[in-house]
Parts: structure tokens; sequence; C-alpha cells
């Protein structure tokens, strides 16, 4: 009765009492993870093989010479691994992650400047509700352009130059962002387009990182069952209902985001929401295992479904 | 017996029965506000004139052209005076505001940066520890050039041009902000050095408008004992302590970011807070009024009592 014994290091032959008898070190990890070649020759060379299970292995490598180059090769093939695990999911969940802290860094600027240059001139801040437009106009115009359009006075302090840079520099980069914003967006949407075509054409990209986002993968994102796709994002929610039961639980998460949702009456919300986490949970499925293309058909259900 | 009875519409002289004798009508708000001159001319043609109270007032006005008269001019006085109002102090706290929002923002987006750098070379991320420059050096030099200088090999996942772009847009809009907040310290500077040179010499610029932000304007901060500028910013705290009895109540509040105070060993700090507290309120006394320049002298005083 022999032994055969593959690691990192080599394939070991070992007698009886474990002695070893031959031995056939690899030359580096490409050697080790093609040893299916090595290990058959061996086979054919000795009939009566068996293979030995890892603990005593511990009892053969107490020499020191192995433990180094064992070492090395672990190291080397961790790294392989990682590299191989690391896909594509994950720069769609930092390009998601970005683009939500850009919005968030939007908001908090243009609230900084809306209320600097209400000190300037309260009445073009109260006139323009929209934040990209209220921006792009006190850089294209002057204050003064700005009131004889509007018919108006102000009753702003006079600031001058110097003391109207600092606001005019902030909306500046307020504009930087936006388009910095506009092409993570771009970005993110190519990236999801290629993982996961399907999802991408039920929900659209921006909520379909979402959802891989907060699953962590898209492969995690398959085995939910659709009842935790729909309150995927509302766990906070979620759990003040299951601790509290006074609190009725949500009826959606990220995906209150669709139009098909939010633009809804208030108490069709949780049906179409429920529908809508089916067929995402179809999309990814088909996504994940690369199937064919039927994003659009699934819109199309869901739609003729909720006219 | 006469009564003469002045407001935004004009200069009125009533008989006892409150009837309208003779009115001198203003032109415009500007003749209002230096109405003291023609005031002086009607108590020289009446001898014995008496002031009016205001609740008469209301009876002689209720014709309709004098209340629309008196709606503009008192419209004008309040943007007049509005305009006065806003003063230095408040572009300071916009200022300062804004600053902290920066630091806050490149926080965020460093971290992001990091996260999403680390997946394609995590050696150099946890090798340079200062933010500015991990950025700098990201986008100045290629991963295998940094590599090469390290010593290193990389665990990290190979990303083509494509996909590192979104991350060195971030990187490169981190620079602009970066500039963006030199800018806005510099301009802080200098209007903390206009408006109170002395607090700016012992606190220097940022410690000293957080001040006024935390007081909402200069004059309040003078309003302020000792104590409460020693507390200024630890309201948290302070307020926990004086609810539970249990914790200590605070020492400093952003006068701990002050070198002499948060460099100082942990049971000087008190200590010095107070000290820096007391030289403050004095600072800022002097500032307000518009006194002389001491603000050298106080923090010599400062720093050779606790060197």
């Amino acid at each position: 009765m022999k032994y055969i014994f593959s690691n990192l290091v080599g394939v070991f032959i070992l007698d009886k009492n474990l002695n070893i008898i031959e031995k056939r070190l690899f030359k580096d990890v490409d050697e080790f993870e093609n040893r299916k070649k090595i290990e058959k020759m061996i086979f054919e060379k000795y009939k009566d093989l068996k293979p030995l299970d890892n603990f005593d292995f511990l009892r053969i490598f107490k020499d020191k010479n192995y433990l180094k180059l064992f070492y090395e090769r672990n190291l080397e093939l961790t790294k392989r691994t990682l590299k191989k695990v690391t896909k594509e999911d994950t720069l769609i969940i930092q390009a998601i992650n970005n683009i939500d802290e850009l919005t968030k860094i939007i908001n908090i600027l243009v609230k900084r400047v809306r209320e600097w240059y209400e000190l300037y001139c309260p009445e073009i801040s109260k006139k323009i509700a929209n934040h990209e437009r209220f921006i792009n106009i006190i850089i294209s115009k002057k204050r003064e352009e700005l009131l004889k359009e509007l018919h108006q006075s102000t009753i702003g302090i006079d600031l001058n130059e110097y003391n109207l840079k600092p606001i005019m520099r902030i909306a500046n980069e307020i504009k930087n962002l936006y388009k910095l914003k506009g092409l993570q967006q771009a970005y993110l949407k190519r990236l999801m387009e290629n993982l996961c075509p399907n999802l991408t054409a039920l929900v659209g990209p921006l909520v379909g990182a979402k959802l891989i986002s907060l699953a962590s993968s898209l492969k995690h994102l398959t085995q939910f069952p659709a009842s935790t796709i729909q309150l995927l994002g509302a766990e906070k929610a979620l759990f003040r209902h299951l601790h509290n039961k006074k609190k009725l639980p949500p009826k959606h998460g990220v995906i209150f985001e669709h139009p098909l949702v939010c633009k809804a009456p208030k108490q069709e919300r949780g049906k179409r929401a429920r529908a809508l986490a089916d067929k995402i949970s179809i999309a990814v499925k088909v996504d994940y295992f690369k199937g064919k293309f039927i994003g659009d058909k699934l819109r199309k259900e869901l739609e003729e479904r909720f006219k």
C-alpha cells in the first residue's frame, strides 16, 4: 500500500509508514495548477496508490525548507485567486456608491451657494427652484441683468467683486461636479449593460446597480427570493416593523425609484412593487447565467399589466 | 395746544381735536431720514408743539392715499435697514461653514478613491497615509512605476484605461477641491484680519471664525462671559453632563483646536482652555469697539505663562 499526496510544493509518494519514497517538486504555481497531468503519469507508474488525508500532511512538512516554499506558493496562489474574484460587480458597486455621494455633495454645496447668494440677491434664488439651472444662471449673468429680467428690485446687500468671488468659485465647482456625475453615470450604464443587460433594461442602470450594491454582488442577488428583492434598501423600516408591530411593514425598498412604482397611486404601489420584484428576480438569474436578452419583454409585460 | 407728528409720509401739525392744520410731505425716504432739519424749522414756526403718541396716529391715517404711500415707504426703509444689518460677520460665517463642508466632502471622496483604487493596487494606498499626497501621486504616476519604487508586486486586479478613468476623474476633482478650500481659507483669513485682527492674531482665522459662527455674530461673542466662550461648540457634552451627572463637564469647545490646548498634556488642557478663553474674551471686545491692536501681546502673555 502506497500513498500519494499533492500540494503546492509538489507530488509526494509515501510508503505505509509515511516515509517519502519519491517526490516530484513543482517549478511554480502554474505547474501546480496543471498538476493533473503529472499526477496521471505517477498513477500509471504506481498501480496501488491511495490519496493521503490532510492531517498527516503536518507531520511530513516539519522540514523547514518545504515550509518556506509552501508559504511563498500559497501567497502567490492567494494573489491569483483574489484577482479572479474581483469581478465587474465590484466596479459597479464602487460607481453607484460614488454617484450617490456626488448627489449628496452637490446638495450640500448648492445649499451653501443659495444661502450665501441670498444675502446678495434673495429674489433670484427664490424664483429658480431647479438647482442646476440656478447655478448656471448665476454663473452666466450678473445680478443687475437678472433683476431687470424679473422686473424686480432686491433687498440684498451690495457685494463687490472680491466678496462675490468665493460664491462664484463654489458655483463653478458645482458645475464641475454635475459634469463628473454625468460621466460616472455614463460609465455605470455601460458596465451594467455589459454585466446584466436584462436587469438594466427592466429597471435602468441606477436602480439595478443599487440592488447589486445592496446584495453585495450579482451572484447574491440571484439567490434572493423576490420578496427580499422587493424590500432591499428598506431594512430599517422592516426591522422597525418586526420589533414594534405598531408600524406597517414597508412595501418597497430601492425599487420604489422605478417610475412604475413611484408614479403609481399610493394604494397600487405595494402590488406593483411585488410584480416588479418578481420580474427582477427572473432578470438577474438570466443575466447571471448568461441567458438570452429578455429584458424588454419583461418590461413590456409589466407595463401592459399596469396600463 | 398743538401737536406734531412725524412719520414716513411727512410731518403733520394737528390742533387739540387732532385735525390736521398743516402738513409737509416727504419726497422720499432720504428726506424722512434727514427729517430733523424740517422738524426744526417747524418747531421754530409753532412755539407750543407737543409730540403725539402713536395710538392716535391710527385715527388720522384712515385716508387710503396715505396708507399706500406709508406701505411703500415702509418697504423701502426695511430694505435699507436689512442692507445695513448684513455685516462682515455674516460673510465670515458663510466662509467658515463652507470650509468645514469642503473638509467633509474631500474626506468622503478620498475614502471612495482609496476603496476603488485598492482593488487595483492596495499596496500604494496602504503605504501613503496622507490623503493629499496619495491623490497627487496616483494622478502623476502609473501603478507600475510606483510598484517599482516600492520594490513590491501587487495583489490588485488589472484595470484597463477605460476602467481606471472613473477613479482618476474623482482624484482630479479632489485636487480641485483642495485648491478651492485653500482659496476660501485665504479669503476668510483676509475677512478675519479686517474685522477682528486681535482675535485672529490670538487664535488664527479658522478657530476665530468658528467662534463667531457659533455665537452667530461678533457682537454676540463680545457679550458672552469667558466661561461660555471656553465651551462654545461643546454644547452636546455640556448638556449631557447637566442631564446626567455621571459624565464630567467638558473642558473646551472649538478652542481645543488651538495648538496651546490640543498639544498640551491632558491634565493641563482645562487650565489652558480657561486662560485662552479669558484672552479671547478681551480680544473680541477690543475688536468690536475698534480698539488698538493687542492680539500679539495677548498671545505672547499666554505663551509665556504655559512655556
